[in-house]
């Protein structure tokens, strides 16, 4: 393996001012075929993931040019070179982010805090060294894009509340190079996938195992950005715990067993803590190996605004939540993520042994009750983005 | 993000026997364009990892069916869907070896004990979840296809010593679904690319850096397995470190600054030790945040036939090196690895403090020799691989 040649490399980035992603230049081509739409499922019948619409939006980026002309084009297969340094050395970021059909309205779309997707690309991108000038886009200009690209499908909405059109934004890096060097050119491409609520019929919990020899991420890893590497490796803990019984895993860190996300989600506790008082509890990001979640993040807000019990992110040690337990004092616990939103957890394996938990709690209800109703246009907030 | 579909997935793994690679059906679909070979660079001025030879093989598995027919065709862009799963979860892992012309007779091909590489690829498919069925290909029938693609290819091969065909068999997921699953499909392709030495006139050796806040791999992670999403997060370290004038990063790991790896590259020290003994250091590997490394292998297993000092893999701390250097006792360091065979190191900077070391040493130079010797057929040894 060559590493040796990144110095030459870094000064040859430029520091000219090169084309940016422009929506006002972005060039629409439409599918003619209609033949996968008249095949899509039933919206009850959508499976996560496999239903993918029928446009996409590229734009690619080169050292030195800068941005190409963003398009919609017929969602299509990729032409990539074998010697892509995203196929060998993990240069891929992504992000997760949906638009909803307006419950009273269903000509009215809308985005859920994407400024906030956005930033975390970039961010994304940053930890992967893709140069300066990649990461730099204009965020307001790729939203923009990414609206026209909701507008073109929108007949790929489903409509109804826990239904929405799924929008995977990626970054993954073209350059033909077998070193490890920062990348010469990338390609940006948004697919989307109508999906179903998370839960078909009211809330299923979920069952956690933190027993795994495994672990997602390490201070000074990647675990605070959405990059490729942080994910597949995943799987040979979550497959050790569904033979064993258990939907997902708990991952703890270090010797202090600090638990940090649950399965690719953060994971929050609503707990009466040692002062007697109710705190949401959520695992912080200094360490660096936590997402940054957009459902997170706002989750956090929301309560806080409620003023009726603590809001922290601050370390929580599964012997906490244990003890916690034992005591009677742990109220509720439950993930979040863009896919499902909350998901109540009834039972943590921990040293072998199952912390059983009330679920459905009242505050994770509230909690998907208060962002749907967002989400979905019930109400009136800045977090809702009209398309 | 979904990942809770994994049990019904694996619960779906066929068990019946499934088609395997098989040299003996190797299809092969010669290049009729000589445009490439013609403006193929002087071998000279070969960089590495730019120039791609002009065939690759490919063998497509697909869950239930097992693997396709294996072939060999013109080197040529991937179609690969923008939901491919290696595009988004890194799933995604690769090796690196290379084919040697003899020096004394130019006709016979050799490759270095690509079992190695074989058993190590299948190692890392196996830690990123790829299905037991295509983990399980046969070694030795893939490396007799290896062989076929070195043949057919034999002119892009350099002559000379220090000259050779740089080989990349990849593993990527083909699998089109956004959630966390392991892949229904996948595909192997084998790219090579014509390299010349990794010094052009003598040794060139390194600085290093240990003054990093980033960590490579850490215990539960995928540092032992040679897959993407170890190498592309590491070049934020290496680009600051190019910055502050040092040429690679070293990897340490934990409080006690156990030493773990150099860039992409295994490390060696030859000291004297407390007990005034010679001793060749390298890292352990059962913390499984070190790859093992082919080179290492064999540097090891060759430097403990010449029974003149102990040979250890052992934790060693960059205090216990500091401490070495501090009294005279550091002999030599170097890095270790397929691309640049070995790497001698002349200065680690640790908080703060370049220790300086004697580069080239004599343990460093024999060791190339003796590995050049074998990899180049000048001494029969059961290493070296005839095609």
């Amino acid at each position: 393996m060559i590493v040796r040649n990144i110095r030459a490399r870094c000064l040859r980035w430029p520091t000219v001012q090169q084309r940016q992603i422009s929506s006002a230049s972005l060039k629409v081509e439409r599918s003619k075929d209609n033949s996968r739409f008249d095949t899509m499922p039933k919206k009850e019948d959508l499976q996560f993931g496999i239903t993918l619409s029928d446009h996409m939006f590229t734009a690619e980026w080169n050292l030195g040019t800068g941005w190409e002309i963003p398009r919609i084009v017929p969602y299509q297969d990729l032409k990539i070179s074998p010697a892509a340094s995203s196929l060998h050395y993990g240069l891929q970021c992504f992000e997760g982010m949906k638009a909803y059909k307006s419950l009273q309205d269903p000509e009215c779309l809308r985005l859920f805090r994407p400024e906030k997707n956005m930033a975390r690309l970039r961010s994304s991108m940053e930890r992967l060294s893709m140069p300066d000038d990649s990461v730099n886009f204009d965020p307001n200009e790729l939203t923009a894009c990414i609206k026209e690209l909701v507008r073109v499908d929108s007949r790929w909405i489903p409509y109804g509340e826990g239904y929405s059109l799924y929008i995977r934004p990626t970054v993954i890096a073209t350059h033909k190079f077998l070193g490890v060097a920062p990348p010469t050119s990338l390609l940006l491409y948004i697919i989307t996938c109508p999906v179903g609520p998370y839960y078909k019929k009211g809330f299923d919990p979920i069952r956690l195992t933190a027993d795994t020899p495994f672990i997602r991420a390490w201070p000074g890893g990647t675990g605070g950005a959405k990059v490729g590497g942080n994910y597949g490796p995943t799987m040979i803990a979550s497959n050790e715990a569904a033979k064993r019984g258990y939907d997902q895993v708990l991952w703890l860190f270090g010797e202090e067993k600090y638990i940090t996300e649950v399965g690719a989600m953060n994971i929050f506790f609503f707990l009466k803590n040692k002062n007697g008082r109710n705190e949401l509890v959520t695992a912080p990001l200094e360490r660096g190996d936590i997402l940054p979640g957009v459902t997170r993040g706002s989750i956090i807000e929301l309560a806080s605004t409620w003023g009726e019990f603590d809001v922290s992110e601050r370390n929580i040690t599964m012997f906490e939540v244990q003890e916690a337990a034992k005591e009677g004092r742990l109220i509720e616990a439950f993930g979040a993520g863009t896919a499902a939103v909350v998901s109540p957890i009834s039972c943590i394996q921990f040293n072998g042994v199952d912390i059983e938990i009330q679920a459905t709690g009242k505050i994770t209800k509230r909690i998907w009750d208060e962002l749907i109703a967002i989400q979905y246009g019930k109400v009136d907030h800045e977090w809702s983005v009209k398309i």
